[in-house]
This record gives C-alpha cells, structure tokens and sequence, in this order.
C-alpha cells in the first residue's frame, strides 16, 4: 500500500462538514471496472497526450521565454499557463496512486523547476504578461486570468504536496500567492475567471495559513459591485453583476459562474459562514431545477459559453462544455461533504457518466469542447466549436487537461467517511482501505455498474459502522441484503440506506437497483424537446446513431413509441443497448410552415437501437440525439 | 411631380430581367398607409436620430481626423465608417422623394465634403487604417471591412447620383472605385465582408463603366478558394469554403451570404451568366426552404451571427438580426427583376412586415439587432446581444442606418414594369404614376392593407396593358373583379394575376385577399418547435404578450387550442387582434425530467389575444412567443 495520498478539497478539521473525504489512494477501482478502465486509458494516454501537447502548442515554450531557455515571441491563448498547471495537477494525482511512473515524475519535476526558474524575484508569474505587456501586470484583470492562472498553479502545488511529488512547486506557488496577499488585501480588485478562490482555501488547508483564506473570501465579498469592465459579454458574464450572497440565480459564463460557486462552499464551510452557504443552496436549486441538460451538462448558449434563461435547453445547440461537467461535477462534491445529501452525489454520477464521459473518445486522445445532444443531419461541424468529431485538441485547449486531472484523482470522489461510518457515493468495483474513527475498515465490491445494478459489497471492520449506500435518484426503490436477509427500506435517509451493525466477522451486503429501460419525459417549459422523451438506464442517458439506421434514413424523421416495451441487449462492445419500437415519419410535404391541415407524414414501423450517450462517435461519425419525438400515433 | 429618380438597383438594358424597377418617385405611398407612415417615421425620427448618433458615436469625428478638422484616437468600430455611408443612401434616398428637406441636404452636402477632403490623394478611404494602422492597408482583408465600407460608400454614391444630391459624393466614390480596380485587378484577394460586389455593379449601372463590373465578377470568381484567413468562426463564415458556384447550401454569416448573394444576381444578371444565377436558384432554395423563420428572419445562431444547420430555428435563441431581414429583402428583390416570379415578392412582403417591421419601435428611436421568437420568462436582458426591449443604439451601429436607407427607398420595391404591363408587388394605398412602353399609366389605390385584404386599383392608361397583381402565398383563393365584373382564376401564372384590357376610359379593379387568422403548424424537422403552431393573417405573423395575459400567469405555461374559431377584434392602437381559445397548463410536477407516468397538468380555460408579432414590446416589456404549444387535449 503506497501512503495515503489526500485527495483534492481535504477540508480542515474545524470546517462544517456532514462528510470527510477519504484519502485519493483509500479507494481503488479495480481495473476491469469501468471507472478502473477510465483511470487507465487517462493515465496511458489521455495524460501523456496533454504532455505532448504542452510542448506542441508552445504552452511551456512560452515558460521557456520567460527564464530565457527559448527565444521567440508567446504563442497560443494569453491563460495557456493554466494548460500546464492543470496537466501538472493531473499528473500529481496520477503519481499519488502510481508512485513509479518515471515519466511522469520526470515531467513533474522538470516542469517545477522551470516554474522555479521562471518566477519573478518578487514572486510574480505570468508568461504571458511578463513576455507580451509587463506594464499590464494587475491591469486588465477583467480579461488577464492573471489569478485564474495563479489559481491553476496553487491547485497544482496541493496537490503535488498532497501526493509528495514535485517538492519545488509548493514554495513557487506559496511565494505568488504571498504576493497576491500582499496586493490584493489593499486594493479592490477581482479577477474576471474565478478560479483563484478555491486554489486559496485549498492552499490554506494544505498550509493552515489563514491568510490565504481571508483573501478567498475577499475575492468573494468584492465580486459583484460592478468593479470588472464587462464591456464584452456584460458584467452577469463575469457574475459581477450581484454579490452572490445576494444573487438568486446562476448566470454568465457557466465554468466562472461554477468555479466561484465552488469557492463559496469551500469559503462557507471554512469560516461557518451560513449565507454563503445558503447562496451556494439558492443557486444550486436555480442551476438543477431549471438549467441542467439530462447528461448533466450545464450552458445553453455558444456566444458567451453560458447558462442560458430557466428551461433553455436546446439539445443541438446545447453548448455544456467539458469543463462544466466538470465543475458542475466539483461544486457538488463540495455540497456533499458539508450537508451529506445524495442530491449531489446524484448529479455528481450524472454528469460523470454522460457529459464527462461522453467528452473523452475511448481512444483517449480525442475531445469534445461542447457536449451537444443533438448532431443534426447535415449539420456543418468544419469549425472546433461545434464539430461532429472528437478533436485531439483545441486552440483554447482547457478541457482536456482538466479532464486528465479530474480521472486521476477520481477515488478521491467515491466514498467518505463521518465519525460513525463509511458512505458509498459511486459505485465501481474496487477496495476501499481505510480507517473510520481510528478503526480499519476494508470494503471489497464487486459489480459490473453502471452495466448492471447488482452491487456486492463485502465488509470488514474492527468496529461497529454505519456503512451508508447511496440510492440513487433514479432508482425508485432497491433490494438490499446482508448475507441473504432482506433488510427494511425504511432506513434511507438523504438518499443514503445505512446499516448499522458490527462487520467484524465480515458480512456481505447485496445491493440491488433495478436498472429497467425508462422513458424519461422533459418538464413542460423546455419548449425545444416538446413532444421528446429519453431513453435511459440507471445512470446512463442513450441516444440513436445514425449508424444504427438503416441506409438512407434521416435521423429527424425517426419516431419512438413510448409505450411500446424496451428491451436491454448487446452490441459488440457495448455492453447493454436499449432495442425499441418506432417508427420512420416522413414529412407529408416538404413545406417549412404550412397553414393547411397537417398532411399525415408517411410512416413505417423501426427497430431502434440506442447505445450509451457517453459513448456516441466512436464508430462511424455522424447525426445522434438524445430527445426522441414521439410516435404520432404513440 | 419630383423629377424621376431610380431606386435601389437598376439593372441596364442588356441584363437579363424580367421586370424593371420604376423610379423611387412613381409610387407614393398615401400618408395613413401602414407603408406611408413608416416612412414618415423614418423620415421625421429614425433618419435624424441615425444622423445625431453619427456624431454622437464618433463615427464622423473618425472622418474629420483624417481630414484633420478634429484630434484624439480613432473611435467606435473599425468599420465605422459604413454607419456614416449607409446613413447619407437614406439621406439621398430621402431626398430624391422629398427634395425640399433643407436639414438632411446640408447633412448629405457637408457630409459630402468631409469625404471629398478625406479621402487620400491616391482615391484611398477608410477612417481606422488610415488613422490607426496605415501600414496594414489591404493587409488583413479578412477582417477590415475596407472594402465592404467602400462598398457602402459606393452605394450612398450611387443613391445620391440617381437622387441629384450631394454632387460631390460620386466623384469621390469613383476615385475610391477606381484605385480598388487598379490595385485589385492584379492580386488576388478578397474582402471578409461582401459588399463591394454588388455596389460595383450598381456603380457600373450608374457609369456604365465596365472595369467595375469586371471586377465585381471577378471577386465572386475569388472568393471560396481558401484566400481569407478563417482563424476566428472558419472559413464557411466568410463563405470562402466553397466557390459559389458550386455551394449547394448557405452558410456562414448570413448577412455575408446574403451581401454576396445579391451581388451573384447582379453580376449574373449583367453579364448574362446562368451558372451563376443557377447558384442563387439553389441557395434561395436551401435558404428559404429550411433556415428561414416564420418572420422572414435568418440566422439560428449568436455566436458567429450564422444560419444554422437545417431546421435549426430556435424560436427563443433566433438570431434573426435585423440586417439580414433586410439583405433577404434585397436579395429576393434582385430574383424576382430576374425571374419575375412571385415567390420572391412573397419573401420580401414576410420580411418587411415582420422581422424588418418589428425591429423598430413606434417611436422610430429604438430598434432591435436581434429578432426573436421568443422571449422567455426570466430572461436576462441585460446585454445588447439580445435585450429585452429596443435599444436606441448599439455598439455595432449596422441595423439603425440599415433600416433607415430601406425604408427611404420602400417605394422603389413595389411595383414593376416590362414591355407590356405593370406588376404590383406589395400593397399599400397610395398612387402609381408611371409610363410603360412610352404611354402613361396611372394607378391609384385604397386599401388598409395588411389590417384588410379589399385592394381597389383604379387604373387609367393611354394604350392596353397587362396589370399583374401579385396573389401572396399565404392566400389559397382570391376574388377578383374588375368594375364589378368577375375575373376567371386561371389567368394566375407565376403568382400573377395578370389582366389584359384597354383601361384609358378609366376602371377599377376590386381584389379581395380572404384574411382569416390561419393556425400554421411547422415542419416537423423544426424540433424547437414541435407541437406549437403560430397564427397568422395576411401576411402578418402574431404572437402573445405577457401584457396581454392575467397577473401571475407564466407565459411558457400557455397553451392554444387549434381547433376552437379565432375572431379577428381591435385592441387600442393595435387595428387587428386575434382573440384565440386556450388554457394555462401548470405543470404537474416541477422536476426538470421524470421517468415516471406524466402528471397530468392542472388545466383552467384561458381567452388569448394575439398581437401583430411586428408590434411586439411597444407596451409594458415583458415576455412574448410566436410559436404556442397546444392543449393537452386540443
């Protein structure tokens, strides 16, 4: 057993939490699982890909210039440090489970000691403004992501300390955050990217500084009084058009808008700071009653990247970019540890099953930006912001690397503790090695989830526990055992069934959720699936492809029929598809509006097949949807 | 009677042409018209306002600090210098109707002069470059705008030489002309913004100097080779993904497509090339057949101001911007001189009362970039990408001055001539005075069209003629008399109602368009709008507004029954509104998606009232939809 290796948000002992997160190398999926699979292919080459391509897309060249070992003018995206720290923060967590991976360490250190070479004396670091606008520095804040970048490199910095690697990056962020104390406790000033929020209170954690902290809540405290330029996309882009105590919606730019919103639970939580925590609570209801796609995707619109007004929810314009998933996925996390509601471990599998999975080709180095649900026939995908392909990389190149950093660290996501017992948030075969209240505890699971619902989970313990499963949202009612007997559903509370006993004979729990095909039907005021259903399975969302229809056959004009039974089956690699009825309805006229009694479109019945939404393109490209328009006569 | 003044496009004698326009001066609208009064308004607010902004946004300071009148920075958007060009085509149109207007002919007149101490001693004109980065002439093409502004500066030449105003103007664009010959007749290059091509056809009409349309041919030929750089939205943005020739599909920004558009009949028309008239055939054919809003609006998308993939119409998230209403008016405008089909006349009459129409205000002030669909409840309207309310102005100026050079010329659109006859296009009171093959031909006309479909002509002319009536798509049936004698149907061809007699003893012709409200239901590709349906009459789309619904009642929650009668009534101001049955349908549940059996919603019967979508928000803002999801049991 390699040595425990805290995950990312290790909230200190004196902060509100329901729920304490377990050590990243506590948890291990076993490599056959699906998350187990996910870990590898980041790792051998979703991981290395980003290592290649900070080098390929100049983003350390431009570090090289600042210490002077390249010459040349920047090159690429003024924040394209943050590619380097985010690809720094993924393989930091990746050497806290896989201590031995020579390569990575060497990239880890050598990449720590150009940061060390590159920082200026007074512990400034940008290789954009140092090369390009030095007079600028502090400046332009609206639009530098000098402290978003600033923000990406102390989170690097945790977590290298964290996973004790790369022993130079902590001081060479802790010598810029102790500028960026030093300036921005005196002048009023915010950055417009949040990001530097959460990397202060984690810095904190990680350095018991209080400074640090009291400057994250500073951040919090200034944001929203107008002080950014918001000439571009307006200030609510920047969510610096209300304070956030005050605000009563999700708005803006959704990746800064989520960002800020995890920074205010880590904030909350740290200084028992009830309103804030409250706002966190106002927002999240706003963000998941009335702007979240199915697959967990958050943003409605291209323009701006951002949330778009209550029940906008276009499926083929949806943008719901990777690192939406990813931060929506990050702010629910932190909601779970301080109140212990299953609400957000739900949306934490939803989002990490559909959009952040989806995201990812299963060859590992190929990405989506924008995460639509609906590729319409004909649609003209030549350009990177919406294109009908995975990419291998992008010219604003966020998502990847922030995908490498979430996999690696995702047994840091998966199971907590409290003083009484263990809670179980995402199921995966795998090990769970930990100690509860000083007591060992081993959980072994078997299961082939989310394939399949039966979830085996063995236990042993020195001590009584409370071992707490999570059920999940979708499942309306389980079947739970321990070494055979049945055990009462009444004992489910915020989502999660706990058994109280003593495990130190070992036991085995039998979880069963029943994982029928479900049609799932859309609120009435998301006016742009009118008329749709979805079809679903546990935790998976699925799709039609065109390249299961027959030859010839436009996806806009397939029909479902809701009603008709769904069966479950196999398709060469995928493991469970969903086979049901439907129907081909060609339009009676071609006419684009018509005033005279509809023509009945010409139908013949269709087998349908639907496969996984998370892993839609990765046969032949071309149209897929999620939102199915119902048989006519269905 | 006002000496005789050519309107906007006036092929030569040699083109291919169906029809030729009349002078702007041989139709008057009659002042109560809706037609005559838009004008008025335009003439008396939206045209001094346009001329006030021009200083007030810097734009003409820009020109007088290259003359050197005025010091400090360049202001405002690099193209600015279009918003002062497209202001004086109004100003010359305006004053080829009213000549007496002492106001605006000192703006054109002083405006001309500036220009004429502006421009370089090469011919060379652009505000920004010459101020801000002379070294970068013609340099970064993709992106400056330098021919599109010397476009638009071509045209208020144009319009000003067929006016008799603002003498100076013409020798100045000529000078401008004539150095983009010299230089762009020998490399090959293109602008990012068409503009130039059809203004130098119109330039050539006016001097039948043949190098200019050479030339104008000469960049369709270029353009769609890859030439341009693409970097920022791709190369379909600036239609340089493919010759147009050979697209088989618009694409892009749709203002560029449109612009190029007009310029390939115009060019295609003067030069006799049916290649390329065939590619406008085919584009109208994608254009209108599966990318145009019910309003005549173009554009599904923000973020690059593009049309989208087919049948993608967000009614919520229409782009629809105002200029590319009015370019699609332009453009059918040059089909249907060519082709003489009413189809044409058919797009431009849904455009102009539609989306064109409502994207000023009653108060001739304010106007809309952006034309929706719908506004949702909750809206963010904080931002001028899509406002909640008309804004007297934006940043990009394009729409204002755009509407105000339509509008000024709207009596050029509506009626035609060929050898033998007279066609009317768009119906408004008011009179023709004309001469067809060398006679004169006298047409007056009442009517409250669109508010009534009864149009009475009464017709004087010296010798026999063809008087074609256009029959709109909308109406299946007309009746048609002719001093009271009923006219057989079959003589419609083309969309014409076409009546040979010899009227020089004077009659009158009685045309009754039937105008029942019509209940238009979608495509059902169109998957943002499915289960809606919008109501119509004439040639008028409406909508619902909040101001129109009981407090408290969420619009989205609304619905129509399309079966229940719909009367026609009158509601304040507003002369025709149309009183519709439906219900308000609170949802059953506020989950955002739900697998379980639909809840039933609760149902109360609500009267609608329907106002003319083009009048929308001229009373309390607040929500509003075109496209109304039906009863549950409707």
């Amino acid at each position: 057993m390699t040595d425990s290796v805290p995950g990312p948000v290790h909230p200190m002992p004196t902060a509100i939490a329901a729920l304490r997160p377990l050590a990243l190398t506590d948890v291990t999926f076993a490599p056959a699982s699906l998350l187990g699979e996910w870990q590898r292919r980041n790792a051998t080459r979703t991981l290395p890909h980003c290592v290649d391509q900070l080098d390929a897309s100049g983003a350390l060249d431009n570090l090289r210039r600042v210490t002077g070992e390249v010459g040349g003018a920047h090159q690429n995206m003024w924040f394209a440090d943050s590619d380097v720290y985010k690809t720094l923060e993924a393989a930091a967590w990746q050497l806290g489970r896989t201590p031995d991976d020579a390569a990575l360490r060497s990239f880890v250190d050598s990449t720590a000691a150009l940061l060390a070479g590159a920082i200026d004396a007074d512990g400034y670091l940008n290789s954009h403004i140092t090369l390009v606008k030095p007079e600028q520095r502090w400046q332009e804040l609206h639009w530098s992501h000098e402290l978003y970048c600033a923000g990406h490199l102390i989170q690097a910095a945790v977590a290298a300390a964290r996973a004790g690697v790369g022993a130079e990056l902590l001081p060479t962020a802790r010598r810029f955050a102790d500028l960026i104390v030093a300036r921005f406790s005196a002048v009023d000033d915010v950055d417009g990217h949040p990001e530097i929020e959460t990397a202060l209170v984690e810095l904190y954690r990680v350095t018991g500084h209080r400074p640090y902290l009291d400057l994250a809540r500073r951040f919090l405290d200034l944001r929203g009084h107008g002080l950014l330029n918001g000439e571009r996309f307006g200030s609510a882009y920047l969510q610096d058009h209300v304070p956030v105590r005050r605000a009563q919606a999700v708005a803006g730019h959704v990746v800064r808008q989520l960002y800020l919103l995890a920074g205010v639970v880590d904030v909350a939580v740290e200084t028992h700071d009830d309103e804030l925590l409250d706002a966190a609570h106002r927002l999240w209801d706003d963000a998941f009653g009335a702007k979240t796609y199915l697959t967990g995707a958050q943003g409605s619109r291209h323009r701006d990247e951002a949330f778009g007004d209550p029940y906008e929810l276009p499926p083929d314009r949806a943008y719901g970019e990777t690192c939406a998933g990813i931060a929506s996925f990050q702010w629910n996390w932190r909601m779970l540890l301080a109140t212990g509601d299953a609400r957000y471990a739900d949306e934490m599998e939803r989002a990490l099953h559909n959009v952040i999975a989806g995201s990812t080709a299963l060859d590992g180095t190929h990405f989506f930006y924008s995460n639509p649900l609906h590729l319409r026939t004909g649609h003209d995908g030549s350009h990177e912001d919406a294109p009908s392909q995975r990419l291998p990389w992008y010219s604003c190149a966020c998502c990847p690397p922030n995908l490498a950093r979430l996999v690696a660290s995702l047994s840091g996501y998966a199971v907590t503790t409290d003083h009484s017992g263990l809670q179980v948030h995402l199921y995966a075969a795998g090990t769970v090695e930990t100690t509860v209240d000083g007591s060992a505890v081993r959980v072994s699971t078997r299961t082939d989830y989310p394939w399949d619902g039966r979830v085996e989970l063995t236990v042993a313990t020195e001590a009584p526990l409370v071992l707490a499963l999570r059920m999940p949202g979708w499942c309306p009612v389980a079947d739970v055992r321990v070494d055979g007997a049945p055990v009462q559903a009444g004992a489910v509370r915020d989502g999660y069934l706990r058994l109280r006993r003593d495990w130190s004979g070992g036991a085995t729990v039998t979880l069963d959720l029943p994982m029928p095909a479900r049609v799932v039907r859309p609120h009435p005021r998301i006016d742009a699936v009118r008329g749709c259903v979805a079809l679903t399975r546990g935790p998976l969302v699925y799709c039609l492809e065109q390249a299961d229809l027959p030859a010839g056959v436009t996806l806009e004009d397939v029909r479902v029929d809701p009603a008709a039974p769904i069966a479950v089956d196999r398709l060469a690699d995928i493991p469970v598809v969903l086979r049901a009825r439907g129907a081909i309805e060609q339009p009676g006229s071609a006419a684009l509006y018509t005033a005279s009694a509809p023509t009945a479109p010409r139908t013949e019945p269709l087998a349908l097949t639907a496969v996984p939404y998370f892993l839609w393109g990765n046969r032949v490209p071309g149209p897929m949807r999620v939102w199915l328009p119902v048989t006519t006569t269905g």
